[in-house]
């Protein structure tokens, strides 16, 4: 059919590791040169999660040369994604936190769980750290400028529904259909011809793609210097340990 | 009234020949220069349709000569309606894609007939071609990014009732009440003094006609070279060919 | 508790003269570097007004210097509250046209009495005056272009309900219920480490900020050149005089 399916599977709560996103790159650049590939779906093997996003314990007591590798791993990422030929389709059975939102916020389309238990967002503020403008740049091309500004400012996990009506999620199902939707809305995508697709797609993300091509390597210092922090190591230090307390 | 009301008035499906858009610029021309005229009302005379958009015809088997003089028509009638100094009102009694639905959004307000049987939206991508930035720029300003990154991507047209909802029109009447209301809400924009009303307009309009006026015969090159492809000629004869057996 | 309430109190109708302007930066700035506040509330002292806006005696039969002297302290207000680090809340208890929109536009958060007599909008055209780029960018930024494009052509002025559903204000709450509400909103806001929302905020607003930074002197230059003349104080003078007549 022309459709592959991504499936997170990185128990417990798909983190996205420096090595998960390098197989993540890897696989999808695999599919963008495979002809017979036109879409794929993401969607998560793990209950409950769909991503909870970057991984904190890249950001942690590592080196700078670790840091600037992890990162340039994160952008890597969402310049294939978001800059995908293929339709890309989320289908997000569980919540995603973060970076599990920006999966998430690059594809073309986002259907979500209805179950309101499941929350989305990218809530980087909550944990003292700031998501990066191309975070903003993608966050604000979906929902506009201002839920964009207080919704980062709030660190905000939106509840599935309050997510689908702003338009963060296009759609909410059932979990049991939602895999059976995702193929839909697929090849509802798919009926159009791909290079008149193509093109339209790269004209509406083309800027904000070019931006940070453009200053990517000033991106890496940023993150680099900001994660050094001692103030922000705690912070994340503590928000390990609450993790950690609230698992036991 | 100092209000005058064009119709199109090309049977059968008010296509955008070159002849017509000539004539209609012309006219607004003449109208803007009037200055007895402040508000224009743009509307059809063909039963069931508003304008079916940009004549096929006058893009399939021409030269390029013939091509780059088509299209610099396109762009001037947008450059002279969406930059227009009148108050412009659409009153959509029918269907009205693509380029249609392009002089649609270069109105100041968009009032449609509320039948279901009668869509809107910039449906290039169906057709296998790409919507020009400055249709994709007009759009967003009306849309905003997400709903036009979709529509664009698909080449939606939408139900009015659906266009209205996320507000690609902005009211819908029955269609007996359309002149009626038009004309009121025309009375309405013109209760403002005009030099304030203006300036503004032009405020909010300038960074995207700028864009064009910038890269003007750039965008005429882009659509020769695009238009002159094997497989888009193709395309255009397949979709013309489908139109006719719809008609017999 | 961290936060500070400034209360608009200059009857019969808070406007905000050259005077107010400066007491009013000077209390900002205070509040800015005191490390202690974290969060400023603006509310109204005088009944059923919020802030009337820009005093019309500042730009009326005036000179040159002191119209760029009074708008130089219009762009130093907005600059310092637009980017302010507090997170500022506008508890809106009357009506709030023009200027007075403007001030409720910059907050982060805006809550309004839900009485419907109470209204909100850049009118400025009503006057056959023009909004100025940056009260327009926003504008925009809070309501999106195709809201901002009509509203500010029509100097329309929406009540409370009306507002509150297009996204103008974020919150409508009765009269009796507003200061509770607007604590408790703040209380909210500042659960969030202050380092990061302030980075996050800066980067949402910076672009926007720095358009002024960069035009501030044209801008002086466009308004005194404008609000001379003699088309534009004569609607001044009529709409003083017809403002006394309803008063009388």
């Amino acid at each position: 059919t022309g459709v592959a399916t991504m499936k997170f599977k990185s128990p417990p709560v798909n983190s996205l590791s420096l090595d998960l996103l390098t197989e993540f790159c890897i696989s999808l650049e695999k599919l963008e040169n495979d002809r017979a590939c036109r879409g794929v779906i993401l969607t998560s093997a793990v209950p409950k999660i769909f991503s909870s996003g970057l991984d904190i314990t890249e950001m942690y007591g590592k080196s700078p040369e670790h840091y600037a590798e992890f990162w340039r791993a994160v952008q890597e990422m969402w310049l294939r994604l978001y800059g995908s030929n293929m339709v890309t389709v989320a289908a997000i059975n569980g919540s995603s936190p973060a970076g599990g939102c920006l999966i998430a916020l690059s594809c073309d389309y986002r259907i979500m769980v209805e179950n309101p238990k499941f929350s989305i967002g990218l809530n980087e503020a909550q944990l003292g750290i700031v998501a990066p403008f191309w975070f903003k740049d993608t966050f604000v091309n979906v929902v506009g400028h201002r839920v964009a500004e207080s919704s980062l400012q709030l660190g905000s996990l939106h509840p599935a529904p309050q997510a689908h009506r702003f338009g963060l999620v296009d759609e909410l199902v059932p979990e049991e259909r939602l895999q059976e939707k995702a193929a839909a809305v697929m090849a509802q995508w798919l009926a159009l011809p791909d290079h008149a697709r193509q093109l339209t797609k790269s004209m509406m993300r083309k800027a904000v793609l070019d931006r940070l091509v453009a200053h990517r390597e000033e991106d890496i210092q940023n993150f680099i210097s900001f994660i050094s922090k001692e103030s922000i190591q705690k912070s994340l230090r503590m928000y390990m340990e609450m993790l950690k307390k609230k698992k036991s």
